[in-house]
């Protein structure tokens, strides 16, 4: 266990960036990499958070049919340039290995920024017949973009992700495939993450290199800005094209493949700091908790030492029994006041306090993170009521974060007044609002928005506000309001 | 589901490579990646078995107190440098980045071949007390070493695997770990994969580049050669040294840490192949089969069909509710021969043949893959008989290639003595021996074998022979036999 020095996190009114990175550092998350430009080690606490979204997400991934392969890291670069518009999209951010072993290659490789074009590759291999179709398959893998800025889990030069590659038979099944994978990520956010999202369509301006068109899912940190947590890729038949991947269709013609991609990445642990913790540190919902309880036995004398640890011991292995991971910190040399301030920065949901006087009176103090309250409960039957108090920590996380969302989005019917908001929105507390306006999907309506350091966000794919109306550009009616941010 | 055409596998007698080619390609396993040097794609089948490889290793690390972390894809260079035994091994083998971002770097950076040098730097910011050890961490990542021969799974370019790296305030607990987690590999080997192993000790002259010491466990393949199959290195104060790694000791005093690296790789399921599969193709221990069943129904009349797929679904249902990954392979237009044949050659350990007159009789009949056997049992039941049958068929698979290794390994008391062996049995079945033999540990010694095209594999952890005896290099009196083979 790590001894490093415990600090006091910058509140978040006084600089958020700052706060978020003494978060990140004293939660044991992650540690800027300085000797490799813009990436990080992920540490202990952050990749426990990685490993258990993982394994929710891997789990639907496999329950909508997908099997998980992997491909080379290195790519060859005239791959990248079968696609026109994939590669004036990625080789700006391109790392290239020009030698190995030795000596310089004939043709470079790129390290994957992506795998669309190596999947495509091989797609045209293995699809010959509308009877290989579809084919559906994800990939856990580490890929690098070389950023210019870059920040800790929100934008690293290396980061890790799962991007899942299919092919279709149809534009319509490669569209429901789209579709439902954007409804998976959300779920994942919303249900495992206490993260709420909008789930939509970007525009033609932001959507992927390469892609018909880009879903995503959207969050509101808590400074209101967004961060796109997730993407989700109609590719059309544009890889098809650049890689050949054909078919015989059940008519006998040849067609070429609809194919998508998807993918969400590192990238969600940052969501997940910026909507849940605080001053005092980490907050984790827990059901992403590596640990979920961790109980701190205190005590003066010798012979209260071992009463304690006993029952504490006790205790811990009943929550344990019931899938409660909990954890006695029985360290010695630091009193309980430094071992709640370590589990608080650390995001742990629940802290017990266990003393001679609890011992002896039956009960334990159960203190919950997100609230700081504290309460007594009997010993006998305490799992039952930790585990009440965790399921409930989990759904008010994602109430107190819904509530932030819907109060700080506005509606705007004319660019005027959707720059008087954003600009007085960063005013007050350096962060911004949700503004809901209509506005036409066309690059030359985005570039406006770009003017106030903004972007259009996406188009929802449900309409919550009222339908259509005239586009704050040009006029031009469309169907329903788009959700127009700063962003991350 | 894939339609690719099943074709016959080339028997083991005639040609083990290409039979092992075969395999993994008939065994939905791997594919090689042309495009890019060296590489595979590991496909749906194949990474399906390095999951439940993780997976295992994963809980017995975590069992020994180990933490997940991840440290950059991207070394710089100058890193590697710093150990000079570490970057003679490495730099024949290095990728390396140039240019990134549209520009030629200031400093390149390799693409990690290992990271004890990063790992090591990361060290010296993190360890500044004795109370900061040990330090127990992991990591799953990929690695590139640009080789010049390689062969799937066995030796790629780029491979999966896991890297342990350990820091500790003496020798003794260095010592102690790297032969823990040497012995968490041998039990992974035997009891998950039944694939034995002798545990020992490398040579000087075969250690890893920058170890003090260097154990491993070596299999012995059909054709009887050896195979590494996993190592962990006391790496003693050598990085510590590089890369300033100090800690105060409880006296006060200022040392360097000591440390240990251990990994396994992708490679385990080349031995994994060619431990268990036969001319028939795949063959997987149950223990690894990501699915351990599959129900073939066997119908003629449209009127059978739905009662047998009734039947087959409840059988599936039984089987999986017991934890028996089991499908139903209803497929249409493949006829049930094909359907055998095609998870035959994918590894599923036990398929179930199930026709009308079965329904009938209210029976099933099982079959093993292993021993190609094949039984009628009570459709009442059958949960438990296959449950037996599996167990039993992960037993007979480690017996069997227990006594191959024990069968197809001898004694010998001189070079000539090796090289006779050596060579006889190179001749009869294209393959080797472990021939056990007294040599010491001194790279003169070692070259003196080379010379037969073999190596010093390992000197066992346990003496299994009998005792000291002479060099058969120098007639110097040394402690054991050591195993001496041609090796992948």
């Amino acid at each position: 266990m790590s001894t490093a020095q415990s600090k006091n996190i910058i509140p978040r009114a006084q600089d958020f960036a700052a706060w978020y990175q003494d978060v990140v550092l004293q939660g044991d998350m992650a540690e800027p990499a300085e000797v490799v430009k813009g990436c990080m080690v992920i540490k202990a606490n952050g990749y426990a958070v990685w490993e258990r979204l993982q394994a929710d997400l891997d789990r639907r991934f496999k329950a909508t049919g997908h099997k998980n392969v992997y491909f080379p890291l290195l790519i060859p670069e005239s791959f990248l340039r079968r696609e026109a518009e994939h590669v004036e999209g990625f080789s700006p951010e391109l790392a290239v290995v020009t030698h190995a072993g030795g000596k310089k290659l004939e043709e470079a490789y790129v390290v994957r920024p992506t795998s669309e074009t190596i999947v495509g590759h091989f797609f045209s291999r293995w699809i010959q017949s509308w009877r290989d179709l579809p084919v559906l398959m994800n990939q856990w893998a580490n890929v690098v973009r070389w950023e210019l800025r870059t920040r800790m889990f929100l934008r690293t030069t290396e980061f890790l992700w799962q991007e899942g590659h299919t092919a279709h038979a149809n534009e319509q099944e490669a569209r429901e495939e789209a579709i439902r994978m954007l409804h998976v990520y959300a779920e994942v956010a919303e249900q495992v993450m206490a993260m709420p999202v909008i789930r939509g369509i970007k525009s033609r301006a932001e959507k992927f290199a390469g892609a018909e068109r880009s879903y995503c899912i959207e969050a509101m940190m808590q400074n209101g800005l967004a961060l796109q947590a997730g993407t989700s890729h109609e590719l059309g038949q544009n890889f098809g094209k650049a890689f050949d991947v054909k078919f015989q269709t059940k008519e006998g013609t040849l067609e070429y493949v609809w194919q998508t991609s998807w993918g969400v990445s590192t990238r969600l642990i940052g969501g997940l700091i910026m909507t849940h913790s605080d001053d005092k540190g980490l907050v984790l919902p827990p059901k992403l908790a590596p640990v979920k309880v961790v109980i701190v036995p205190i005590f003066r004398k010798e012979e209260e030492r071992a009463m304690v640890l006993e029952v504490a011991a006790k205790v811990a292995a009943d929550l344990n029994a019931q899938g409660l991971t909990a954890e006695v910190d029985a360290r010695e040399g630091y009193n309980p006041g430094h071992k709640f301030f370590h589990w608080e920065q650390r995001g742990v949901p629940v802290t017990i306090e266990l003393g001679p006087r609890d011992v002896a009176a039956g009960t334990a103090v159960v203190k919950r993170r997100d609230l700081g309250t504290k309460e007594s409960f009997p010993l006998e039957g305490l799992t039952g009521v930790v585990s009440g108090v965790l399921d409930r920590m989990q759904e008010d996380l994602l109430a107190t974060a819904a509530r932030r969302l819907r109060e700080n989005t506005v509606t705007a019917s004319s660019l005027d007044e959707v720059a008087g908001i954003l600009t007085s929105a960063t005013a007050e507390k350096g962060g911004g609002k949700f503004v809901m306006a209509h506005i036409k999907d066309d690059p030359a309506c985005d570039a406006r928005v770009k003017e106030l350091k903004a972007s259009v966000r996406c188009l929802p794919l449900v309409d919550e506000y009222d339908g259509p109306g005239k586009c704050i550009v040009t006029g031009e009616t469309v169907s329903h309001r788009s959700v127009i941010a700063k962003s991350y």
